[in-house]
C-alpha cells in the first residue's frame, strides 16, 4: 500500500463510537466526518475558501445532478469536478440512484439495463446502468465512489425490500468490476433492507462477499422515526467490517448524527446546514434558533462569538433577523456558513470526546438538545 | 477646522476632470468616487469584509427603505447603521425623496408638510418632512446627509420642473436649519431643473445661496439619453462651487461615469454592479459580458486574472455559466463582487489618469467600450 492509496485507519473506540482517519491522495478525513452537500458543484451560498475555513475536509457531489448540469463532457475537460469548482480536497459522489427515485420520473428499474428515467429538467429519457454510474463518477474524478443501488421509498413490504436487495447486490458486483483496480479511490457498497434486521443482515453479508473499501447504510433517513433508525443501526452496524469506514447516507440533524456515531457510524452528509441557512434557521451551541422569530429583533448577540470567519462573530441576531425579513441574500450567506461551521465544530467535539473516552457524557448532553 | 471635520480637498484638475479627497471622521474618500448601494443595510450579496477589499471607501444607504425596515428605533439602539451592519467606513444616505416617487404610492407633495405617501410594504400612510428626513438620517448616523427634494419623473414640462425647484429650494433651507451646526457630517443640496439649462442654473444658484457642504445633480438618470445628460452637465456643472464635492445621483454605467467625470463630477452611486451581478452580467476589462451566453460554456478563463479576492481569479467563465444556468446563489455572489471590484478598479484608473494628465486618452479609449 502506497502512502497515497485510499485507506482507513481506526484510531480508537469509545464503546461503539469510533475515531478514525480516511487517507486519500487529496487529503485526509478525520472521522466521524460530516460532508457538506455540493449538489451542483457548489455548496449552496458558501465560497470555497470559506468552506475550507470551517475545517470541512470532504464535500459531496450529486452524480444525477452533475450528469445533467454541467454534464460529463464539460467536467472531463476540467479533469473533473475539483478543478471546475476550485475545491482541491476529497469529493464523494453518490451514484445517482437516490435522486432518480426522488426527483426524476422513474420509468423502470431494469436489472439488466439499470435505472431508466426521465430528466427532471428537460424530460429526456436516460438509462443509468451500474457501469455508467461508475464511469460518470470517474469523469467527475470523485475520490469516493458509490455503487448504483435501488433505494425504495419507506415501506414495510418485505417483497419490495428483498427485490431491491437483489437488484442492488447484482449492481454492486457490476460496479466493482467497472471500478476495476484503482487504489487511489475508494468504492463503497450500499446496504438496503429497510428497517428489517434479517433483510439488512442479508444485504450487508452479500456486500462483504463482494468486498468494498467502505460500506454505506442506504434506505434510511427516508421518513422513518429517529428511534427506528437508531434501532436498525444498533442491530446491524456491528455486522460491517471493523477496518472499513461506515457511511450513513443523507443524515442528518446533529442529534441524528450523535445517535448514529453512538452506533459506530463514521461518515455523514446532509443538506440540513445549508438548506436551513436559506430559511433563517441557525444551529448554535445555544440550540437551534429560528432567526425569523421577532424575539431576535433587538438581540445584539452574535450567533457564535468565537467564530471570526467572515466576521460571523460581529453580526448580531438582530441584524440577521432584519436581513431575513428583508429577503436579503446576505442572510442565507451568513447563516449557511454559520451552520456548516457549527456542524464541523460539532463533529470536532464528537471526535475529541471519543478520543478522551467521554463520548457518552457528550451524547447525553446533546442527544435532545437541538429538537 | 479640525482634522476630523467633514471637508473636501481639490488636488488637481485635468481639463474639467477633478482629482480630490473628501475627509470624514470615519475615513477619507478619494474622488472621483463610486459608492456601492446598500439599500437595506447590505450591499446585496457581498460580505462587508469583501467590500473593504475592493477598496470601496464609502457606501450608500436608502433612507426610505431603512426607515421602513429595520426602522429608526432599532438603528438608534445600535447608534446607527454602521454598527448594525458592521461597516465602519463613511455612509451617505439619500433623503428618501427618490424612492417616495418611484416605489411608494405617493399621495401628495405638500410644500408645508412634506411628502405624503403610502408605504410599499404595508400600505401605512407616512409623512416625510424635510426636518424628519434629516432626523432619520441623523439616526442612521450618516456621514453625508442629503436634503429632501422633489424629484419629478422625466418631463419637458417647465411648469412641473419649476414647481419642483421651488419646493426643493424651500425644503433645502429647512433641511439646513434642521441639520444645524455639525462639522463632522456633510449636508448636500440637490439641484433640479431637468434638462433645461436656465432652470438648472436657477436651482443651483438658490442652493449656493443656502450654502451646502456638497452639491448633487438630481433628476438625472431618470430615463433621458446619455448625450442629453452629458449636455446638461456640460452646461451647468461649472456653476457649482469649485471647492465643494459634486455628486451625480444614481449614475451609472462605466461610460456614464466617465462622461460625467469629464464634466467635473466627483461622486457616483448605482445599483448597476450588484443588480447586474444577480443577472449574470459581468463588467471586466474585456468589456461587459453576459455570462449566461452559451459561448462561455467552455471558456476556462477567469473574469479577472489579477484579482485574488475570494479567489475570483480561479473561477472560470465556464463555471460561472454553469452556476447561472443552475440558478446557484454563488453566481450572484461571485459576479456582484467582481463587478463592485471592477467599478473600483475603473475609478482608480480614472483617478490615476487625472493625476497623470492622461484622462482624455483614457476617456477616448473607454467611453464606448462597455456598450
Amino acid at each position: 500500500m502506497f502512502k497515497n492509496d485510499f485507506s482507513f485507519e481506526l484510531i480508537t473506540q469509545d464503546d461503539k463510537a469510533r475515531l478514525g482517519k480516511i487517507h486519500t491522495p487529496r487529503g485526509l478525513i478525520d472521522t466521524p466526518a460530516f460532508m457538506p452537500v455540493g449538489t451542483l458543484g457548489t455548496v449552496k451560498g458558501i465560497f470555497v475558501d470559506d468552506i475550507l475555513k470551517t475545517n470541512t475536509q470532504i464535500i459531496l457531489g450529486n452524480t444525477y445532478h452533475l450528469m445533467l448540469r454541467p454534464g460529463i463532457e464539460l467536467l472531463k475537460q476540467f479533469n473533473g469536478l475539483h478543478n471546475f469548482m476550485n475545491w482541491n480536497g476529497p469529493i464523494l459522489t453518490d451514484s445517482g440512484g437516490y435522486q432518480i427515485m426522488s426527483l426524476s420520473k422513474l420509468n423502470k428499474i431494469d436489472l439488466k439495463l439499470g435505472a431508466i428515467f426521465t430528466s427532471h429538467l428537460d424530460g429526456k429519457k436516460i438509462i443509468l446502468s451500474p457501469e455508467k454510474s461508475i464511469q460518470v463518477q470517474k469523469a467527475i474524478n470523485s475520490d469516493i465512489i458509490m455503487v448504483l443501488d435501488e433505494c425504495p421509498k419507506l415501506t414495510k413490504d418485505k417483497n419490495i425490500l428483498s427485490n431491491a436487495i437483489h437488484t442492488s447486490t447484482e449492481w454492486a458486483k457490476r460496479s466493482k468490476t467497472e471500478f476495476g483496480n484503482n487504489k487511489s479511490k475508494g468504492l463503497f457498497g450500499i446496504a438496503q433492507g429497510g428497517l428489517f434486521k434479517d433483510l439488512r443482515t442479508e444485504s450487508i453479508s452479500k456486500l462483504i462477499d463482494i468486498d468494498f473499501d467502505g460500506y454505506a447504510m442506504g434506505g434510511l433517513a427516508v421518513g422513518e422515526n429517529q428511534s427506528d433508525m437508531f434501532k436498525i443501526l444498533n442491530e446491524t452496524v456491528d455486522l460491517l467490517p471493523i477496518k472499513k469506514p461506515r457511511y450513513l447516507m443523507g443524515v442528518g440533524t446533529p442529534s441524528d448524527i450523535l445517535g448514529a456515531v453512538n452506533e459506530g457510524i463514521d461518515m455523514f452528509d446532509c443538506v440540513m446546514p445549508t438548506r436551513s441557512g436559506r430559511t433563517g434557521l441557525a444551529f448554535t451551541w445555544e440550540g437551534k434558533l429560528n432567526l425569523k422569530n421577532s424575539k431576535f429583533k433587538k438581540d445584539k448577540s452574535p450567533l457564535d462569538e468565537n467564530c471570526d470567519i467572515r466576521c460571523l462573530n460581529k453580526y448580531s441576531k438582530s441584524y440577521l433577523n432584519h436581513l431575513i425579513k428583508s429577503d436579503e441574500m446576505l442572510a442565507s450567506m451568513l447563516i449557511s456558513l454559520n451552520n456548516v461551521n457549527f456542524y464541523q465544530q460539532f463533529m470536532r467535539e464528537i471526535r475529541n470526546n471519543i478520543k478522551n473516552g467521554t463520548f457518552k457524557n457528550f451524547y447525553k448532553k446533546y442527544i435532545n438538545f437541538f429538537d
